[in-house]
């Protein structure tokens, strides 16, 4: 069932190590059907060189119960669902532990729009969640972390469209988009800017976040209606 | 037309990931013809995978009026119009958001020169331009860009041979030279000096630029009559 | 002799290189094989592009001795023995220099939990050895850099399975696991959270180890009965 | 003439590029011929993709006139011949502005001996050269070039054998060896302790140089008559 977003799944999968996101096995995508009844995602801890489109497990997105694959679903599932429900917008999610995001991530750290490259893809400061509770930590761990970003999530008040990833505090980043292969492409540029941020804001330790107007500007030339980015 | 310039043209664009000077779809170069008529440029947001010499884009230089080509050009456009318009001795021109030369420019810092590689080819520290004001973002944009790199480059009394590259304020670099696979060196260059100037003055905070008499003898060796580095 | 265990321990010693943990000839893996008679260990000093399992050299475990081999044996081999006869669990060892657990190696600084990437591998923060006695140093220095290692270890009351790396003071990192290829895949990881860790800590001048419970809750879900991540 | 030399002298210019030491032209490797008589040098400012064997330019060492060859040989030529009068032992010699040896030359500071991987190959801290007269840039610059290098390891009391490569101030890094391939070898070590001494640094900013005693131990076990790293 589901062929072609099994391949979906597994080609943005597979470009999680070509674009130098991920070590070993780290890192997981997944993709939700039209309706919304299923999710396809990654197989938890299988190397990316055997992995297979055949390899994706497909999962049932109210109940959480496996109905087709071989393997064990990704343990970070639980979040990704949670997301899917929270948000009915999102087609894709990815989950990596690249290097400077998760340095942001470490350091418990908001993401400032310091620059363009920024403002071509977030629309603002990407949000770093808070401490999880103990009791969170203990029990439905990685349901409590869906559940804990779209708390960040909101108290930024902004939709996922145009805050289309976050960092988790003492973990690493989950971006989304409305495919999976839009949420690694999110995932890539997120990279780029927290590297980009560490550096310019060492330059400059008193570095405040960009113009707003600058940040409308980009922003908007290449999202929404007035966009002129790009190809028609 | 200008199918050698679209190759050109093309090739210097196909440079830019080849030495990591862009990530997706980031990045453009320029060329002008001879007749100074025409800008040949890379599209808008075409992935540089499937790009070929056939989709550079023809542009009227005074009109800025597609005149050939089935895709939108790159929409920094207008910046290499207003350039090339100002200073008809350029022959190529490169936007990149290069990791190190963004960082400078988000900081909002001029590039000191710190060593004979930035003195191979920068006659001196390479200005970063002021924040645009908010009437210069919301109209014309991309033409004001191009405004206030002459604005800066004047204040700096430099002519754009001897300062073949800028850094825009919470942007990134734009460098350029007689031709577009002189913009790209001029790139790659800016890309390698601004990661050591970074690091340098980590190393040695009150780092001051380099000798004068150090500056003059390494870009003379290698521009001007008095050049002897290369081959005649 | 021992040809299944040399083929491993060649294609560990590969690994090193392949992901960009050793430059020239530094670093060298080890195996025990099952009757913990005999190491398989790197020859010292030899090229990896040149390396083929039949290099590999026989040691005896208990003296020290080549039994079998063509070519010295890396001149580390006292360390490796030391940690084999403290440790009847490990049978595979890797040292190597690599760039950032060198650089907190260099530092003589502990390498602090700061995230889940940490710990889905290491319980804890990682200890740096302290500085060597003179007189440790003069007479069978690698023999007693075994001993101080496993001091450490000790000290910081952890397991070998549950803190399978150390940083050697001044020098760089030894990484352990069951068997060679488990050794590297710590050792890439080691790499990894050293390169992290060093940056998050910059961001964040005061950052703390993580939470006790999330440090639990990862290293428990890869590790022991309740772990759940993986395929079964 | 010396076919074979060039070939070596070939082989060692090619692998900066391929140890990533050098960016386009940058860089340059020289050899000199058992009789002493003859230097065999890369050629000025020629792309690396492009060269052969044929094109390295055979100079006499006495007088620095080209005795064979198409092409200007390196501008650096003057700063080889004044290494290998002053130091017979030399015979071969490396220049390149790899990213982190020169961010320590451009910071004007000496790389502190922090560890094993730096002992291995350097006994002691690495000198930067002091900054340069005006006068001896303006004239004979790249001849005064080697002087100051000379009169700078005269100064730290080190034979070259011992102290394999310096930082030419607000410049760059030259090594040298036995041969070329040697002195290409010390090149990539240079970059290598370059890198993490800047970094163990930033980790543990009163980090002072490692252990007496751990020094002798590592570089005495690779070089002098002690030595029992590697194969005989």
């Amino acid at each position: 069932m589901l062929e072609a977003l099994k391949q979906q799944v597994y080609a943005a999968n597979l470009a999680l190590p070509q674009h130098n996101l991920v070590t070993l096995t780290w890192g997981n995508v997944s993709g939700v059907d039209e309706s919304r009844q299923w999710i396809v995602i990654k197989p938890s801890g299988v190397d990316y060189q055997t992995l297979s489109a055949e390899d994706m497990v497909v999962v049932n997105l109210e109940s959480g119960e496996v109905v087709e694959g071989r393997y064990r679903p990704s343990s970070d599932l639980p979040t990704h669902r949670y997301l899917y429900r929270a948000y009915p917008q999102l087609g894709g999610i990815v989950h990596t532990h690249s290097r400077h995001a998760t340095i942001w991530a470490q350091a418990g750290r908001n993401l400032p729009a310091f620059g363009t490259t920024h403002a071509d893809y977030f629309y603002g400061e990407i949000p770093c969640t808070r401490v999880m509770h103990d009791a969170e930590i203990r029990d439905e761990y990685e349901w409590q972390t869906g559940a804990v970003i779209v708390e960040t999530l909101q108290a930024c008040q902004h939709q996922p469209e145009e805050m289309p990833g976050i960092l988790v505090h003492s973990h690493g980043p989950f971006t989304w988009g409305r495919d999976p292969a839009h949420a690694v492409e999110t995932a890539i540029v997120l990279e780029e800017i927290a590297y980009m941020a560490l550096f310019s804001q060492q330059l400059q330790p008193t570095l405040s976040a960009m113009q707003p107007t600058l940040l409308d500007k980009h922003y908007l030339r290449k999202h929404g209606e007035q966009a002129y980015y790009g190809q028609k």
